[in-house]
C-alpha cells in the first residue's frame, strides 16, 4: 500500500483492488461446501460471547436502556453490511469494550442533566454517532490509514497482547464476581446467602476451568493420536461450541436442595418484552436534543473516532499479517469509509456501533487457513493415492501434485501470477529414493505415504471469501431471537470462554514467543531452533532480543496500567500510537538497523544489503539486473535455504502490507 | 529362579543371593548422597496417603478401635523391619485395601458375639494373625512362590490395571462423598446444611482436580522448556509433595462466612489421646478368647494367607519387571517367610498387618531408575565435556564415556560379569562424522552435544539399595507423631492424590498401551512405531493384538465386577490366579505360540526358533555352538538391529525373572 495523503486516492485504490476479486470472494466461499461451517461457527462463538457479555455490562451501566439485544443487533447488522459492502472480508465487526466504556461515560454525563436525561440519552448518543461518522469520513478521505504502514509488528503485537490481557482480566474478574452479590439483584433471594454464594463461586470455578481446559484440548484434536480422523476433525472444528453445550449441561446436574439461581446464568430481556423496541425510533427524538448538547456531543465523538480509526485499522492489519500469505489486497481506507456509514446508521436507530475487533479478526483468518489447508490436503492426498496406484515415479507424483495444487489456486487477475508452490519434498524422502535409484521407479507407500507426507508439503494459505463473515453475522443476528436459549448458559462458562480466547490469541504473536524465549532454559533453546521459528532467533544476538523484549514488555505494562484509570483509560490506544515515532526515531538509536529489521521490519527502512551471490541469483530468476531491494523479492528470498541448518529461512518481504504471497517454511 | 518345591530350597537360594549384595545394598544407598531423598519423598507420599485414608476407613468401620495411627504404625514397623531383614528392598510394604476389608468383615462377625464382642476383637484378630503367619510359613517353606514364574506378564499387568481402577474408583467415590454427610458426624453442624454441603463438594472438586492436574504436570517438569534445570529437577522430584502443600494452603483461602469444617479434612485421633494406646497390650488378652473362636479364626486366616501370598509376590514381581534391568537377584520365598513373621508381630501387638503393595512397589523401582539415570548422566556429561576440551575424537570420546560408565557399575560378584553398556551412539552422529572423515578428528559440540546427546545413550538402570525403603518407613512412622499436621490436609486433596497414583501407574503397562493402541487412529499408528515401543507391535498381526487385548479387557472387567460383591469381593486375586492355567492351557489353543511369546513371554514356552544367520552370529559371539535357546542370549539379542527401521528391537529374554541385564532400546 502506498503512503498517500491525496484525498480519495486511498479509497479509489482499495476499491479497484477489491472489486477485481469481489466475485471470487463469493464463489470461493460457496465452493468450500459445508466445511465453511467450521470456521463460521468458531468465529460466531468468539464474536457472540463477548458481545453478549458486553451487552450485560451495558445493561447494568445504563439502567437497562441498552442491553445484549442491542449489542447483538448492532454486531449482526454491521457484520452483514460489511460482508456485502466491506473491502476486507476477513475483518470481523463487533461491539467492543471501548464502545461500552464510552457509552457508560456518556450515560453518566447526561443522566442527571434535566435537558437530556435518560429519556433523550439515545437521541443524544445518536448525535455523538453523527459527529463520529463525520470525523471518520474525513479521516478516510484524507488517507489517514496510510500511516498504518508505519505501524509495525512491534506495535501491532503489543496491542494484541494487551487485548489478550484485558480478556484474561475479564475472565478473572468474572470468576471472582461469582462469589459476590450482583449489584442490581435482590439481596434476600436464597442464592445470595453466604453459603450459596460460596457454593456458586466454587461451582463457577469448576465450570470456568472445565470449559477452559477441555476447550483448549479440543482445539488440538487434529493432532490427537486416538479416535478416527473425522471425529478428531469434528472436535477440532466444533470443540468450543460443543464444550459450551457440555458445560451448560453439567451446570444443570445439581438438583434437589440447590436453588435455581445457582449457577448464575446470562441475564438479558427478551427482545419481544415490552419496551425493548423503544430505541428503534430514536431518529424522531434527535431533534428534541438542545443545540448546546448537539455541540457537546462533538467531544466524545472525537474520542470515539480516534478509537475506531485505530482499532478498526489494527484489527484489519492483524487479520492480514504477512504470515498468512494473503493473496487479495488490503482495504484500509475504504473500510474506514464504510465504518463511517455504519456508525451513522447505528446512531440513527439507537444502537451502539460496532467496529473491527481483536482478537476475533486474526482468529478468523487463522481458522480460514485451517480450512484452506484441509481442502487442499484432501485434493492432494487423493492425487497422490491415484498416482501411486498408477505406478507413477516420485518425480511424476510430485508433478501431479503440483498440478493439482495449482488447480486449487483460483487464477486471480488482480495481482502478478502466483508463486505459491508446494514446498519441496522432504530432502530425506528424495535422498532415500535417489540412493536406491528409485526416483524414477514406481513409488509405493513406504517412500511416500500420502496420508502423512502431504501435510509437510503444504504452505500456509487462507481461504479468503465473504461467506463465513456473512454467515457468522447472520448467526449473531439469530441470537437475538434465541435469547431464551442463550439465557441457559452459565456466566461462569463465559468467563472460561474469555480465558480461552485470550490464550488462543497468543500463538504466532512474536512478542509472546520472545517472552517465552526469555524463560526458556539455555540448555533447551535448541528446541526452539528445532521447530519452525522466526529468522531473528538465528540472526539477532540473544542479548539484543532480551533488551528489545524487556522494553516492549514494560511498554505493555504501562499501557495496561493506563486502562485502569477510570475514563481516560479508554484512550490507551494513543499510547500505542506513540510507538510509531518511538519506533521510527528512538529505537534506531539503541539497536542496530539490521537487528531492528529482523525483529520488526518497517517499510521506511531499507532492506539489508544482499550478498553478491544472492543478488545475482535474484537477478537471474527475474531475468533482469535491477537492484533487488526495489522489486518484490519475497518469493525468491523464501526459497533460499539457510545452509547451516538445512531449513528454509523465513525472510520478511520489505513490502509489509502488500498482498505478496510468500510461502512460510 | 528355578521352579522347585523341595522344602527350604527356595529360601536358601534367596538368602544366598541376597546376602552377597547386602553390604552393597547399604553402601549404594549412602553413596547416592542427598539425591536419595527425591525417590524417598515420592514413595513416602505414595505410601502414607493411602495408608492414612485406609486408616480413616477402618476407624469408621470398627467404631474407632483401629485408626490411622495403627495403620501408619504397622506400615512403618513392617517397612523398617523389611528394609533391614527383607530380601528384595524394592518391595514397599503397607496396610492395603484387602486388609481393611477383611478386618471390617472380622469386626462385623465378632461384634455381636457375647463371648468376644468389640472388647476382645483385637485379641481375636491376633489369633487370626497367628494362623495366617503359620500358613504363610508353610507356603514359603514349601516353595509356593515358585509358581510365580507361571504368573506371566498378562496376569501381572491385569492385576496392576485392576489396582489402578480401584484407586481411581476410590478417588471418584471420595469426591462424591464430599457432597454427602459423613456417616458418623453430627447432622446439626452448619457445614452439613444443604448449601454448605454443596459448597463443600464443589470446593472439593476444585481441590481434587487442582492437585490432579498440577501434580501430573509437575512430574513431567524435567521435560519442560522453561525454567532453569535445577528448578525443573526440583519440581519433578518433589512436585507432588509441593502440590499437596500448595493445595492445602489454598484450602485455607476462604475466610469470613465459611465454617471451619469446610473443606473437610483428615480425621484421626492423636496417638497420645486417651485410649489410643490400649491395643498395644493385646497379647495379654489373647488367652481370654474362647477356644472355639480360636479355631474359627482359622477361616479368615486362610483367606488372608492366600491374599497376602498373592499380593506380596505380585507386588515384588511387578517391582522387578524385566524392563528395569535389575542386577540383583529376587527373593520371593524368603520375603514370604519374613512376611509370616511380620504378620505374627502385628497380630500380637494388635495392629493390622502390612504386605507388599501395588502400585507403590513398581513406582518405587521407577523412581530409583530416574535417580540412577541422573547420577550416571551427570558423570557422563562431565566426561564428555572434558573429552571435548581435550580435543578427543568421537571414537575416543565414546571410549572415555564407556569407561566412566563402567566405573559407575559396582562390580558385583553375585552374578555373571555385567553386559550393561552404553547404547551405541546414534548412527546418525557416527554417519555424519564418518562422511566428513571426522570420526578420528577432534569432536566439537556440533557433532556431539553432551547436554542432550548423553540422554540417548543411557540404558534403563535402577539404583538398587535399602536406604530409600528404610527412610520412607521412618517417615511414615514420623507421621504418627505429626498427626496434628496431617489433619490440616483436606480429604479432597487425598482423592486427587489417589487419581494421580492411578494414572501414574499406567505408563509402561503393556496391557494399557495395547488398549490405547486399539483407540489409535490407523493413520496415526506410525507414531507408535516412531517412539520407543515393544517388539510385538511389529511382529504380531494387528488383528491378533486386538483379540488378545479384548480378551484381557473382558477378564479385567470380570475381576472388577467381582470386587463389588460385598465380602467375597476381597477374593478377586483368585480370579487372577485362574489366569495361570488359562494362559498355559487355553490361550495356546487360540493364538500362535510365537505371537503369545511376543505378547506374553512365559518361561515354560520355548523361545522361537532362530534364523540361521542369527544363530550363527550368536554362536560366534559366545565362541561355541550350543543351541541358542538354552543360553542366556538376552544380551546378544538386544544388540540386533531391526534392519527395516534402523532401531534397536527389544527382545524378551526367555529367563523372565532372572536378573539378566538387557538394555532397552
Amino acid at each position: 500500500m502506498e503512503e498517500t495523503f491525496v484525498p480519495f486516492r486511498g479509497i479509489k485504490n482499495d476499491l479497484k483492488g477489491r472489486l477485481k476479486c469481489y466475485k471470487e470472494d463469493w464463489a470461493g466461499g460457496f465452493n468450500s461446501g459445508f466445511r465453511i461451517f467450521a470456521p463460521t461457527t468458531y468465529i460466531f462463538f468468539a464474536s457472540a460471547i463477548p458481545v453478549i457479555s458486553f451487552g450485560e455490562q451495558l445493561d447494568r451501566d445504563t439502567n437497562g436502556i441498552l442491553t445484549a439485544v442491542q449489542t447483538l443487533a448492532s454486531t449482526s447488522l454491521c457484520g452483514i453490511l460489511h460482508s456485502f459492502l466491506g473491502g476486507q472480508p476477513l475483518l470481523v465487526l463487533g461491539v467492543a469494550e471501548p464502545t461500552v466504556i464510552m457509552y457508560t461515560f456518556m450515560y453518566n454525563f447526561v443522566k442527571d442533566k434535566s435537558e437530556v436525561g435518560p429519556k433523550l440519552f439515545l437521541a443524544w448518543s445518536g448525535w455523538v454517532c453523527v459527529w463520529t461518522a463525520f470525523l471518520l469520513l474525513l479521516l478516510s478521505i484524507l488517507g489517514a490509514c496510510s500511516i498504518i504502514n508505519r505501524f509495525t509488528r512491534v506495535a501491532g503485537e503489543l496491542f494484541g497482547m494487551l487485548i489478550a490481557m484485558l480478556f484474561m482480566q475479564q475472565a478473572i474478574k468474572g470468576a471472582i464476581e461469582e462469589f459476590r452479590i450482583p449489584e442490581r439483584d435482590d439481596l434476600t433471594r436464597p442464592e445470595f446467602q453466604p453459603a450459596w454464594r460460596f457454593a456458586n463461586g466454587m461451582f463457577g470455578l469448576v465450570l470456568s476451568f472445565g470449559l477452559l481446559l477441555t476447550g483448549l484440548r479440543s482445539r488440538q484434536a487434529r493432532a490427537w493420536r486416538y479416535g478416527a480422523g473425522w471425529l478428531r476433525a469434528l472436535i477440532a472444528d466444533y470443540g468450543l461450541p460443543i464444550m459450551v453445550l457440555v458445560w451448560t449441561g453439567i451446570s444443570y446436574a445439581p438438583t434437589g436442595h440447590v436453588p435455581t439461581g445457582i449457577p448464575r446464568r446470562l441475564f438479558s430481556p427478551n427482545p419481544w418484552s415490552p419496551g425493548a423496541a423503544q430505541n428503534w425510533t430514536v431518529i424522531k427524538e434527535m431533534l428534541e436534543v438542545p443545540v448546546l448538547y448537539i455541540f457537546i456531543a462533538f467531544i466524545p465523538a472525537t474520542m470515539i473516532a480516534v478509537l475506531y480509526y485505530f482499532d478498526h485499522s489494527v484489527a484489519s492489519q492483524l487479520a492480514q499479517q504477512e504470515e498468512f500469505n494473503l493473496r487479495k489486497p488490503s482495504s484500509f481506507h475504504y473500510d474506514l469509509l464504510l465504518l463511517s456509514g455504519l456508525v451513522l446508521i447505528c446512531g440513527l436507530i439507537g444502537i451502539p456501533p460496532a467496529n473491527g475487533v481483536i482478537p476475533q479478526s486474526p482468529m478468523h483468518t487463522k481458522s480460514l487457513a485451517t480450512l484452506k489447508n484441509e481442502l487442499v490436503r484432501n485434493k492432494l492426498v487423493k492425487t497422490a493415492k491415484r498416482s501411486i496406484q498408477e505406478n507413477a515415479s516420485l518425480g511424476q507424483l510430485y508433478g501431479n501434485m503440483q498440478e493439482a495444487f495449482q488447480q486449487m489456486q483460483t487464477p486471480l487477475v488482480y495481482q502478478q501470477p502466483s508463486a505459491l508452490a508446494l514446498k519441496e519434498m522432504k530432502s530425506s524422502t528424495i535422498q532415500a529414493a535417489s540412493s536406491n535409484g528409485r526416483f524414477d521407479a514406481p513409488v509405493d507407500e513406504s517412500i511416500f505415504d500420502p496420508e502423512k507426507d502431504v501435510d509437510e508439503l503444504l504452505p500456509v494459505e487462507v481461504k479468503e471469501q465473504r461467506l463465513s463473515n456473512l454467515l457468522q453475522s447472520l448467526m449473531v443476528g439469530a441470537c437475538v431471537g434465541a435469547m431464551p436459549g442463550l439465557k441457559l448458559i452459565p456466566t461462569s462458562v463465559l468467563w472460561g470462554y474469555f480465558a480461552v480466547m485470550a490464550i488462543e490469541s497468543l500463538p504466532g504473536n512474536q512478542f509472546w514467543e520472545r517472552l517465552l524465549l526469555l524463560f526458556t532454559a539455555p540448555s533447551r533453546r535448541y528446541k526452539v531452533l528445532e521447530g519452525a521459528h522466526a529468522s531473528f532467533i538465528e540472526t539477532v544476538p540473544f542479548k539484543t532480543i532480551v533488551v528489545f523484549t524487556l522494553l516492549q514488555f514494560f511498554y505493555l505494562i504501562s499501557c495496561f496500567s493506563i486502562t485502569w484509570i477510570p475514563i481516560a483509560g479508554v484512550l490507551f490506544p494513543l499510547l500505542i500510537m506513540l510507538l510509531v515515532p518511538v519506533r521510527q526515531y528512538v529505537l534506531p538509536k539503541f539497536f542496530k538497523g539490521q537487528h531492528l529489521q529482523e525483529l520488526d521490519a518497517a517499510q521506511y527502512e531499507e532492506a539489508p544489503a544482499l550478498s553478491y551471490e544472492v543478488a545475482r541469483m535474484e537477478a537471474d530468476v527475474q531475468g533482469l539486473g535491477k537492484p533487488a531491494a526495489q522489486t518484490n523479492d519475497g518469493e525468491v528470498f523464501d526459497e533460499i535455504m539457510t545452509p547451516s541448518r538445512g531449513e528454509m529461512k523465513r525472510r520478511r518481504s520489505p513490502l509489509k502490507l502488500s498482498s505478496s504471497s510468500s510461502p512460510i517454511p
